[in-house]
């Protein structure tokens, strides 16, 4: 049985449990998929189908994006960080965020540059290199398009041809840009597997939201794909052992204590998170106020061109913004000194109030307008 | 950087250290850097071209196969079980064999079975499936033949076909016996992930030759190679978790006991060894003691026919056969017990008093006369 067919006869399973359509190989649908098996909530997997990503799934949720899940109930829910959220409010036991709401909030801060910012890296490394490329694209077309009829090779082709001009050129990815790229991956690399020297999570001895959140990139993409695999298997064992501890990590199972405050170990990662992530944010959205669709920001010296306007990031920093408001006097005064040394305060409060507009009501995962982080997905 | 000049960049590291010779996606080559990790010796990675592959090395050992060790003094060994056993005498602390004689011979038969019988299952699963073997084609071709002045394409196709003729068609796989090859590994799986959740490695919380020899299918193979790997991951995330654990391990950080005995959960393995690989040793020697150069043998109902007679493997079965027969009185009388009961003890003493006529006066790892496992490889 090949890739293909056990991905096919997975999604056999049996009926009335809560779906998620997704893919084997998706960043979000493996960091979904980590949450849900720690959580130990069950789910029956299907392998989405083009008809449904480009159907099904806009109608139900607004998004062309997976995963999306299907309630028992018939509701729909996309977006992996809302959806975690709803989660907890419904399986309170073993939360994955800590009770230090200083904690909490670092959680949050990682696991929107694993969403946001690592997904560059992510797509480069996957579709820049001929012997991840070639995979992928076999994977991804002869699963996603088993709908779709038109000859093997020509599915995949248009698959391979359609990532990359979509999420490497498209995205800033370059002669100039390429080193920072790869950098930023082996920074995260360098600063995790330091720290699962000492501990077996990011925060202490069982799972977090910071540990789910990086499990969207250095899961499905960097421990599997061929090219960053190879990278993460030789220089950082630790965060491959990581990579599959998590996967196997059930709550019911995990009985650690978490540290206490924020771990010195973990400072270059907040540092790297202000000097990319949070600098992205803010041009992107200082572009989107102005009405602009592309914009330009320097990176760690590195000068990205031509970055495509993400509504959906501007919410992001809103987000962000508000929830290291709403800390507390005690939290904040002990955050805000740990952060401003990383240069984490100074990018995130830039621009005052931030507000996208997307999602007043405070709808998410539900409803039926929900807003892909690309506007535009070019065939 | 992709996956093949990530390869060729670690080959160059600083000189005076011992060398390996292998690839980065090499059965043997992978079990024996698990060891070399684990025992903290260094060495030098070399990723093998083809002049040394099938020039060089055999020259130096006899043997056109990999891994090769260069040692410092400008000795050469091939061969990955006699090598382990070298570095033991050199390297006596944290020792992989387990000091209960009993559990040895556990560890002895254990490596037997991984090296020599999963081997089936481990090409077939890399060769069969074409998401597996484009990959594995493209980076075996890339890697090694860099010496070889041909298009790419070419070289890849000619790698496929010859991996597929003489390690599937050519060793016994086909529409008859697809199943229980398949079987095999997924026995395996199960035995395993079932261990796993009461303890960290096959026998307790340490690593021994149990663990160092089952990375050999478990590591290179079956975690990385698309097609068995996601068999792994969704079916057996506790063996997945365990592989990147050994990978990761090293003696000076791991301090855990072992278990004392044969625990019970290993009970279902040694059954799966005696029903296939011993039989196959069996069936393997009696062809050889006839001249014959194909045999074939009954393995749990599956007719294999056709098979390669091994010279090496008769010397396993010898092997095996001499260190059960040394075993003093009191390990052996607890132990006959448990391989009797999995019907381990009859094919084992089968054939009274196999001999090879390799090796008669213990050269191994070193000599210029290393018998590889197979006489004939076609191109």
């Amino acid at each position: 049985m090949g890739y293909t067919q056990y991905c096919a006869a997975s999604a056999r399973g049996e009926g009335g449990r809560m779906k998620v359509y997704g893919l084997k190989c998706s960043y979000f649908t493996g960091k979904l998929e980590s949450y849900l098996r720690y959580k130990e909530i069950p789910y029956e997997f299907r392998a989405m189908i083009v008809r449904e990503f480009t159907k099904t799934i806009p109608a139900k949720t607004g998004a062309m994006q997976m995963p999306a899940v299907e309630l028992d109930d018939g509701r729909w829910m996309t977006d992996t960080s809302p959806i975690i959220d709803w989660f907890e409010t419904q399986h309170s036991e073993h939360p994955i965020l800590p009770d230090d709401p200083a904690q909490a909030f670092i959680c949050r801060l990682i696991e929107d540059y694993a969403d946001e910012w690592m997904w560059r890296s992510a797509m480069h490394y996957r579709w820049s290199y001929p012997e991840s490329a070639k995979l992928l694209a076999r994977q991804i077309a002869d699963e996603l398009t088993t709908d779709v009829r038109l000859p093997g090779w020509l599915k995949r082709n248009r698959t391979e041809k359609r990532q990359f001009n979509n999420f490497v050129l498209g995205d800033g990815v370059n002669d100039r840009t390429r080193t920072n790229v790869e950098q930023g991956y082996k920074t995260l690399l360098k600063v995790l597997n330091n720290i699962f020297e000492t501990r077996r999570y990011v925060l202490g001895d069982r799972p977090t939201l910071a540990d789910i959140g990086l499990m969207g990139p250095l899961f499905r993409h960097f421990s599997m794909d061929p090219t960053p695999a190879i990278i993460m298997r030789e220089t950082a064992p630790g965060v491959m052992a990581w990579v599959y501890r998590v996967w196997n990590a059930r709550a019911s199972r995990e009985h650690g204590e978490l540290v206490s405050g924020i771990p010195d170990d973990l400072l270059p990662l907040l540092k790297e998170i202000g000097e990319t992530h949070l600098e992205a944010l803010c041009a992107n959205a200082e572009a989107f106020a102005k009405g602009q669709e592309r914009y330009e920001v320097d990176i760690q010296g590195t000068p990205y061109t031509d970055l495509p306007v993400s509504h959906y990031r501007v919410w992001c920093l809103e987000m962000l913004q508000k929830r290291y408001k709403a800390l507390g006097e005690n939290a904040r005064s002990g955050l805000s000194k740990v952060l401003e040394e990383q240069g984490c305060v100074e990018p995130l409060l830039r621009l005052p109030d931030v507000r996208s507009g997307y999602d007043p009501e405070g709808k998410t995962p539900f409803g039926h307008s929900s807003l892909p982080v690309f506007k535009e997905i070019k065939s």
